[in-house]
């Protein structure tokens, strides 16, 4: 079989290649050859044997998602996506890449036509949910974001069941939750915050939290993000029906139980590298967003997660230590 | 002050404008002029003393919709759309006239920039909503429809909600029930009959009748739309938050209670006029429409419609007899 994964240089998507070279396949069927495509030439994946394509392309660039899907690819991940942050400062560049690039993969895959319906896999996120919010969040809760990102994320969910209802694309949309404990240097995003302070004492290292500790998020370690990823490209899509997207389970955890855990793990010369630094925006900002869902869509679907933030930990501990440095 | 109308020419437009005409302002203020922008040039309006601009435009093609808001209109009634059976039969007109041209739209009011910042009034739909139901929908159920014209009013009302939180406009997106009784000729809509079993033996005119009696809708008039545009237009939207779109009131109808509505206005023998035909497609489609709806956050904004089915055919006859055959 033949994968497509866009945005395979991100972090997300670069485990999600170790994973598949590692299965050597997907669903019980060989992987012949991978397409990699990010903004970046993605790296081709050691030990694996097949065909590899890397793709420094941006699919809203008239041509490029015609090009990613001229060989059919069974499989697509559609990763690729400016973060949140970028796409609030760039109003522009957001809707370009998040929304036409999207509806530019869609109508690439529409426009080869019958019989060809790949199964494609599109990464949605909590940002699809604004507040106010009831204490837990259900399948049938609407999606109304607060940023210009989970606005794009949203209209792509959207634009997902409405291709593959008419039989263009096998689509579903994963709704991550926060990926915690995010490896490697701290990134940008406003919410980094939830994996540095697990992440930095870990390793020695002092970690800034700005906000209290009864800010609530909903977690999953990246290992689990793969684990859906992979779960999504393989099973039957019928008992979606029409909805294509949905939220995928996670662990309810305050800030607070995210230093309990870390605590437990590390002991209390860990957390003392934990320094405080109330920032009153942020604090207000992190005080709206959506902590606790009851996912069981996702679990009638066999999806799964870590159940406890002290395995979302364990799995940091045990994925970065065999992945030394990278 | 200056209004734009987009789909001026269609039912609901042509009544907006005769009540803006008949009201001789909006909100307490005089209307200067008037913008009407339709695919077919819409006729300007007798007895209105202003400036009428007849705009036989398509929002989607370049520079049109410069064109459009080039005056910065004060208000903007956006109701141009390619309707639900259209949009389903021809993707890429439906997809090009509704989501192109609304993107269209309001990016023409971003390029003006602020201090331009003008109310819009966008008309979503009921189909922003899909099966499975509950037996009431509220106001923060889950917007999945399963037309290519639902999810194009849906991402409408994503993109509203994301130019709003930014500034670009200050807008509301209104959704309408199922209007009823439609005026004039039957139209091709599947949901033609909901009109027609009422609007033809009032006539003195047989009717066919595809569902059964259980099918439930829901219904408000002609004349409580154009009072939602009406009231969507000049009240504070701040309460709206960043949801910016909402369900609007109406009357939750059996097709056995419009029946009993009709036998109670007009009698038997205008009840012994709608013919049963029963297409067991039709009625399983219409099963599976939401015609239950607790829409209070627009009860608690003021938007007001009718109480009863039987008012809904009162109002049908006051209108269409002071508009004689219009």
């Amino acid at each position: 079989m033949h994968i497509l994964i866009t945005g395979a240089a991100g972090m997300i998507g670069r485990k999600l290649v170790d994973r598949l070279v590692a299965d050597q396949g997907l669903g019980g069927r060989a992987i012949a050859a991978l397409t990699l495509l990010d903004i970046v030439a993605p790296l081709s994946p050691p030990g694996f044997a097949g065909a590899v394509r890397a793709m420094e392309a941006d699919l809203a660039t008239p041509g490029a998602a015609e090009s990613a899907v001229a060989a059919r690819p069974d499989v697509i991940f559609h990763l690729a996506a400016v973060v949140s942050g970028e796409a609030e400062a760039d109003f522009d560049k957001g809707y370009r890449v998040n929304l036409d690039g999207t509806r530019a993969l869609f109508d690439a895959i529409r426009r080869i036509g019958a019989p060809y319906r790949p199964r494609v896999v599109f990464t949605s996120s909590i940002a699809a949910y604004g507040a106010p919010f009831p204490e837990v969040i259900d399948d049938d809760f609407r999606t109304t974001p607060l940023t210009s990102y989970g606005t794009q994320k949203v209209i792509n969910e959207l634009l997902l069941a409405d291709y593959a209802r008419r039989g263009i694309l096998d689509g579903i949309g994963i709704r991550l939750p926060n990926i915690c404990i995010r490896p490697g240097a701290p990134n940008k995003a406003a919410s980094g915050f939830f994996s540095s302070i697990l992440r930095e004492p870990l390793a020695g290292q002092e970690a800034v939290l700005p906000v209290d500790e009864a800010v609530r998020m909903w977690h999953a370690s990246p290992r689990a993000a793969v684990g859906f990823l992979i779960h999504a490209a393989t099973i039957d899509l019928a008992p979606l029906g029409g909805r294509r997207s949905l939220m995928m389970p996670g662990v309810s955890a305050s800030v607070g139980e995210q230093i309990d855990a870390l605590r437990r793990v590390a002991g209390e010369a860990a957390v003392r590298l934990i320094r405080r630094a109330p920032d009153p925006a942020m604090n207000a900002m992190f005080k709206t967003i959506p902590g606790r869902f009851d996912t069981r869509r996702a679990a009638a679907l066999g999806f799964t997660a870590e159940t406890s933030f002290d395995a979302i930990v364990e799995a940091h501990i045990q994925d970065e230590r065999a992945l030394g440095s990278r």
